[in-house]
């Protein structure tokens, strides 16, 4: 199996990127091919002593930027270390792309470059996130500011069937982020979705999932248009991290609170772990025709690897196959064929 | 100063409802008039030690519950003891409202019986939140599911004269809640209300604000549509509980996590309260022409005495004749006069 690798995207770029890579190839057998400046990868493997044994580099001179326009993948950037990674990846290249580079360029490239599944409306960005029980998947967490209802039941069906095939979950619990249970709670875009999921019959629809029952894994997928779904993640995000921070505070204090550090390490380092989203890798852009796995952009050397993981563990379970053979298809789409 | 008190709001009603409101009479001076059934109130207070001296009792037999269309609230629920306290409130038998109820039938009460400040197109739930830093004011936090960025403008125009004038604020920070900084991330709305909320001149817009630096107090006040509001609200006090759990637990594992639980208690106290939201008391609802304050559904005895504290606190300051005079009104409107 190969695994393209976006050498340059992500704020620890290049080197943290070849460092998970280098692991990636070590412990999961697979074959690395690296986009990016061939000449800065070879000095940063060089100066930090990581052999790119076994690993083909793609040339591609130029570098995408958080601050880029998404578009500019297709103008100004097709040179871009992610744009001639995902031509690789339609051509066949190699099996799934990874990137910690800009989510939003990701989605462009992939959408334009790589193609949807036919059927598919709209790929979403699909995060595995700790909980208080179990990990769970939710899903747009930023491909698609705006959403109709149809598009929350194709990321439903999604979801599905990813925690089905990579996660393991026999019957996950499929549920809309909302901001009450009831079935005519939120706006328009809610109580149509709301419908049109109990209709579907594709998965186990549980209903609304109000915020404050997703941390405690109150399901095993969370609907939410884009717009929500990022700033759910990112809530989560930030108050998990400024709770961290207090947490470290108190027992840094003094010499005392340090030993007590000493008395509760076994428990907070679990749950540090458990709280850790390093742990689970990227997040799979979910109804591109082929792997695409999005790092996190701060992604060191661990975080990198996890993803990579992930995009081996993508590829065998075919996702984007199953996604391909499942998606529900409209008369018309059908007649087309 | 008369503070009219929904006795029977909430899930600890009326017990804790009663225990607040006496705590309220007592330590800030107030005369408070209670709603709900008399009978009830007087065997409640009576079986549990509480003296009712100086307190004026509405009787109102019936309870508005959070299973209610809050449409009830004007048909088959207007006996309620909310209904009843807003009646009372509109006929200026009281200077301002505090309910722990149904939030929906609040705001439809509300709006129907006390009526909307003159130009005000929605009345606001106003949660104020603590933070990393400073407590922030976050609204729309649910009585408006969808909005137009007109109303986001209104929103921005009310949370920044009661951060001045009940939180002492001098210059609030106004930002929006977005997927992203730059004015042209999110969806319509969000993009339209970017470009009024940087015309308008009434307050410091310091722009975006993505959901990550809502925790560190990265806003004085932030700008949602109600849907958007509500489930950040809701997340945050999701993970804040969940993480709350975790950490109990792990002191509680044996002997010597307790120990160590003793060498942090300082600070692991001092943490609590800052994340403690009971400590604001309530969410205000800004745009009504007089002061309503929505107590937590869980309120106990302090933070429903936090929320009558923060209604006194509101009369003092005349939020609602600032609103009054300072919301910037259509030139049709002000032909209407």
């Amino acid at each position: 199996m190969t695994i393209i690798v976006d050498a340059y995207g992500g704020d620890h770029a290049p080197l943290e990127i070849l460092k998970g890579a280098c692991r990636a190839r070590d412990e999961l057998g697979v074959t690395i091919t690296l986009t990016g400046s061939e000449s800065g990868i070879r000095t940063c493997a060089q100066e930090n002593g990581l052999s790119l044994n076994g690993m083909t580099i793609l040339d591609a001179p130029d570098v995408i930027s958080m601050e880029d326009d998404p578009m500019e993948i297709r103008r100004s950037k097709s040179n871009s270390s992610m744009a001639v990674g995902l031509r690789a990846l339609a051509a066949g290249e190699g099996d799934a792309f990874v990137s910690a580079g800009s989510t939003g360029a990701l989605v462009v490239g992939s959408t334009f470059i790589v193609k949807r599944i036919k059927g598919v409306k709209r790929a979403a960005i699909a995060s595995i996130m700790p909980s208080d029980t179990v990990p769970f998947l939710m899903l747009d967490c930023g491909a698609n500011a705006e959403c109709r209802p149809e598009a929350l039941v194709q990321f439903a069906v999604m979801g599905d069937l990813y925690m089905k095939h990579v996660m393991g979950v026999p019957k996950p619990r499929v549920a809309l982020a909302n901001i009450g249970t009831e079935s005519t709670k939120g706006g328009e875009l809610q109580r149509e979705a709301y419908r049109m999921l109990s209709d579907c019959g594709l998965f186990d629809f549980t209903g609304n999932i109000e915020a404050r029952m997703i941390p405690y894994g109150g399901a095993d997928v969370v609907v939410a248009d884009g717009f929500t779904g990022n700033m759910l993640l990112k809530m989560y995000e930030g108050v998990a991290a400024a709770m961290m921070k207090n947490i470290k505070e108190i027992f840094t204090k003094s010499t005392k609170t340090k030993l007590g550090f000493l008395m509760v390490k076994g428990g907070l380092i679990d749950f540090k772990k458990k709280m850790d989203y390093t742990e689970f890798g990227g997040a799979p852009l979910l109804g591109i025709s082929r792997p695409v796995i999005k790092a996190h952009g701060s992604s060191k050397e661990k975080g990198f690897f996890s993803a990579v993981r992930q995009a081996v563990r993508t590829v065998e379970k075919d996702v984007c196959g199953e996604i391909a053979r499942n998606m529900p298809r409209s008369s018309e789409e059908a007649k087309e064929d």
